[in-house]
């Protein structure tokens, strides 16, 4: 197998190394991809982030989510100064390898704003709500 | 109020005018932002793909998820030619405006491989597995 491309026919259980497969990813222009992280519990969509390929390799290897700063241009172990870390539970990529899904056991809130989640901006008609209120 | 930032301590229900929070959205050189689509029915991640300020005015006009597609240079009306559309539940920004999660209510399978969903790529130990095999 060559590129992801050869996945999107393979049966169940088909497997290739992870060290090949990090190799296929389209990373875009500044070395990322975009990471949506869902909290394994109720699966409410917590985030997105982005991560470079040293972030995902360092969350396999920690269990804890560390994600790309794109403001602060480093590795963002989350919950680091918060306390808020992100357990992994599972990561997945998608048929493109384009972008991961993490399934995570979020302690706290997820969000800087002190939220449980940061898509609190819903739209409704010609306006943008603001539905939830922070935690603390 | 002048940037997303003012709204990140509004209490519920506060409210800002859609074409004046567009205009505060922060898309990317592309003109674009990624959005998550999840299944609202069964909470599932089902694919992240883009939208430009189009796309997003499309899906709310028409209730039909309409992305952007980067491949084609052009506007994506979901199951446009494989019938698998995504109607719109709801549209949130998150708290940069910078990313937008879509609740769907998804005919067939989202995935282009004909998966239920685009993330059946899991990373277990060294290996990343197919987890799932195409519906039909």
């Amino acid at each position: 197998m060559n590129s992801v491309k050869d996945l999107e026919g393979a049966t169940l259980g088909t497997q290739v190394e992870l060290n090949t497969f990090l190799d296929w990813v389209p990373f875009n222009d500044q070395g990322l991809v975009p990471a949506i992280a869902q909290d394994h519990a109720t699966g409410t969509v917590l985030m997105l982030a982005w991560m470079n390929r040293e972030a995902i390799e360092q969350t396999l290897t920690t269990g804890q989510i560390v994600y790309f700063s794109r403001s602060r241009q480093a590795l963002w172990r989350k919950g680091e100064t918060s306390g808020n870390t992100q357990g992994l539970v599972s990561l997945r990529f998608d048929c493109d390898a384009d972008a991961i899904l993490l399934s995570v056991d979020q302690l706290g809130p997820a969000c800087h704003t002190d939220r449980t989640h940061c898509f609190y901006l819903e739209v409704r008609g010609d306006s943008v709500v603001v539905d939830s209120e922070p935690v603390s």
